[in-house]
């Protein structure tokens, strides 16, 4: 009964496996080894962005910051969501990998901003040499509150922020669980959206220490190895890493496993609708859960075991690639008593 | 016949073991599981030092340059030899995780600094409040010419350092290689010996994103979860690594391979000085060889498949724990022609 | 009819005659001249303050993020208003000289915080790692509105923020304004209230290129002139500031000059109630009215040449130590028409 | 007797009275009054650059870490003389205003960069990904040891800077002395000879918080104003510093007062070298003499009452506009005893 976080589920077996066979012999280091520029063809083609960019991070943090840090100069502004992993879960990551961006907060109900919000404050935002000058957006997909913005409403807030010269970054730790969510393609969701730089999750997906930068414009690229380098990103052992990523994006395991531990979160959102006094906060739609629970039940389920965040006012909960339906039941099973 | 560089090895067997069977079940991220916390007790007990706060980071330079942010502020300096990694390797990494201190740069034969340099150079430091202030002295052991410091060597410099104020860090990229060719225990060659804070690499030996920084001092350590954090460096499965490093630690698989890996290098520094016309250009007390090669045996070394940096007035040849008697056979036979 | 902004006023008479009268013989740079040191001894005395650390800046905007960075690390936060000066009219100098710390906006009315709403952000507020540390909290007295906080409200404030463990600046870009308008003590207003550091402004006062940062805990001055000098802020000529500052604070010119502007405003205030269609925006307290005027009144004023920011819905009025009655009945005449 | 720096000396009395003209009325703030822009169209004309882009700071530091901002990314270098005022003078301003860029030293007798030098430390420069990109060349005029470069050194050395993709700083905190010492005009000196940007200063030549930058390509100015912000260099007053600087440059002023500081210099050297036992230890080019004393001569001449810097070894006597022949002959009396 482990709901804590995607992030503490084990390794996929068929990717520690590929780690285990891409473990003989010699390789360059810094990604100037064969494993390395077959991986990245592999995720061109599956973006059919065959001039993009590829780079890869230790963590979800070092890539978000570092994609930030393509978009917008130290005199910039990125707007993000009030709840957004980059503005509160991050130390202040992007603050320290952008030279001190201002991040620029947006409300809005369900962890997602609305176009008609970012409309009204890109329209009034001061442009003047005393105000930081508006430089990027960067949305969440999946949000932090579980919810899902379609590849339709991500196009229409990029086209705002496009109209008003800013640049779109695509925090995607879950953008994986987003595709199964919604059926679109990598391409719909990322750079035919109006997408600029996406940060593509792997560790909350059965990796391990292996995010992917995907920059679709190489223009916007050209500093990049440097800041790799600079930020301490440059992994020399990277064929471990171009092993585990081109095992999960083949032959589609990537959606497959999200699309399960979607169905895991679907499964404990009806059952947590049919029990008394529990209140689900926010839209389910990939493979996280906010909850409202009765303090008695809250109590049960921690005495039985189960792993989770919050408080009986807000618990959360997350399913990953390795929660099984009887985690799920378990864990109901316990909350009703 | 690669001798390009110790990261270029593949995982140690027993350490690629040690992480399948670590994957099972769920942990808490972030550091948080048991197996954490128990590589940090089998750390502090390899260095005798029960109080020193340990972080793991993905890279060597990661490593290095959070190290020196805790030891200089923003106007401070760092001397360091100048050949160091730091100096020359890290695009400015030093720079970016300090905010910007200034890096030193002293001469000296054989990659290692005098001591009677070092006690000139901090003797006449400007300290007007137009310098930058003397905060740290960073030494490599191994040193970027492959040569060493003994433990008294090191004691000697770091109380130089203390002297005039300085807190002192320890490359150590290659430290197991410096024990294994000295004797010197962990204790002896870091903190009894006057270091501050110590980088311990584990990926030139056979680990994966896996390396140490051990700051015996907790007072200086203080702030490093913020600085891990902020620096993208928060890992998230860290018992993957955790799995790694106990393993390598353990039974002093850590000594043996980097004793071997240190044999390799002295059997092919011996073949080579029996090579008309082979000059080798720094004393081979470790694993790393620069030799200056006749033209014609560089070529058939390079046709016969051998891999290494340089040219012939100066090429490297470094060796990993992975490195066979065959493999230095077979190089010798090559540069024979 | 000049009332853009009190930065447009020029050098006080008294003031420029002081530099006229210093302007002679030679004098060592950077603050080692004798002058610096009288001023910087009246200063303790005005402030009662025997220990306070004095430095000099040229602008507010360097003032303000010097004295910002004294008190933040680059992971920490600093609550402020949301409309304050740091936040919207610095382009991001706290960020740069802090190193990226993070700016934390409170709303409320009047360009105030109040203690509750500040009780309340500081006691949940997330301390954990992921989190940028709390830090510091910022008043602004004169506020961005015009309003001001008495000696009180700004203890009551400073304990909140003490009690969190969070250290206070105060931006006195209009100190004296304030003072003028409370009749608290330079004391009472700032250290015996619980602030930490004050910059206080004299470039809005009829000073040129004066503004004065005040750090009453000398342990918090440590590194000020290493962040003074490597922030390019240390002046070579400071006798000439110097002459400006110990005329301007001596036989209470600082607070009849800001008395005269306070007035001047208030006398604006009282006519601009008098014109139908005017609307006063926030209580005016001190030097500054917002206010909302009818379409033909804000078009009158313009063709008649007056000088003053904004639109019809919101227009700025600030007054100056150089503003004069007839000034004042001249705008009010134009605006009636 | 004062000549340890030409900071010490009082504001020329032709630029106090400008200040003093100028102080009547209102004018806006920040450069946005028509002095400001009559200053910036006056050092157009003498530069005959018509699109030269113009700022001002507050300090030669800041002035001189601002211009390098522009020229390199945090991850490149900047070449310099080891002994330039940006490396050992400044705490690290350069670093902090380019957010870490690395300084590369290079030595050179009597404070200047040969050709041959520069050409050997290009051609072998790393520009791999590990290494910082060399990006920009900075020299200063007048050197940090007294001596010139002719705008024909200049020439060569900035064409070797730009033939590797550097761009070229003139760090001119003594620009009047060079121009006075060599007869060039101001464009021979600067872009004629490749000069992108230069600091022109100004508070050295009886100038008060008056230092220029001229960036020659408006191409390098686009980040400009968010940089001068952001490092609260935007000066609010600056019809004040116009004022001071339209006068200087006004009929030649400012090479008629570095004549005479020049020629100050060369008297004091001319009866230096008829004193016994005085060496001279650089070529006296401009207004700084850097000279060994006998022991007995360099007491007499404290006592009598002399300032400057340095020590028997090495003594340094820095001329300014205010030195008098009179004072020459007195410090030479004193020193002959």
């Amino acid at each position: 009964m482990f709901f804590a976080s995607d992030n503490g589920a084990p390794i996929l077996p068929q990717v520690m496996e590929a780690m285990t066979r891409a473990n003989h012999g010699y390789a360059l280091s810094y990604g100037n080894d064969a494993a390395y520029g077959q991986m990245r063809d592999q995720i061109r083609d599956l973006f059919e962005a065959p001039l993009a960019e590829i780079a890869l991070a230790s963590t979800g943090t070092a890539a978000n910051a570092l994609a930030l840090s393509l978009l917008t100069p130290p005199w910039g502004s990125v707007y993000c969501h009030s709840l957004a992993h980059i503005a509160v879960d991050e130390c202040g990551a992007p603050e320290f990998f952008t030279h001190g961006a201002k991040l620029q907060l947006i409300d809005g109900p369900h962890g997602r901003i609305a176009p008609e919000v970012l409309r009204n404050v890109l329209a009034t935002a001061d442009r003047s040499v005393q105000a930081v000058q508006p430089s990027a957006l960067s949305l969440s997909n999946v949000t932090e509150l579980g919810t899902i913005y379609t590849a339709a409403e991500i196009a229409a807030l990029a086209s705002i922020a496009h109209l008003h010269g800013l640049r779109v970054h695509l925090d995607g730790a879950r953008f994986s669980n987003a595709l199964a969510a919604t059926g679109a393609s990598p391409a719909e969701m990322t750079w035919r959206a109006g997408v600029d730089v996406l940060t593509l999750g792997g560790t909350k997906h059965g990796l391990f220490a292996a995010e992917i930068i995907v920059v679709f414009d190489p223009e916007n690229a050209r500093d990049l190895p440097y800041r790799l380098k600079r930020g301490g990103q440059t992994g020399s052992k990277l064929r471990f890493v171009a092993a585990q990523i081109q095992t999960w994006l083949n032959d589609g395991l990537w959606l497959e496993t999200a699309q399960h531990c979607n169905d895991m979160a679907a499964s404990l959102a009806e059952g947590l609708h049919q029990i008394e006094g529990v209140e689900i906060l926010d839209p389910v739609e990939a493979n996280i859960i906010f909850a409202r629970l009765p303090q008695a039940a809250f109590a049960r389920a921690k005495a039985a075991g189960a792993v989770f965040y919050g408080n009986p006012q807000q618990s959360r909960f997350v399913s990953s690639w390795s929660t099984t339906q009887a985690d799920v039941d378990a864990l109901l099973a316990a909350l009703r008593g």
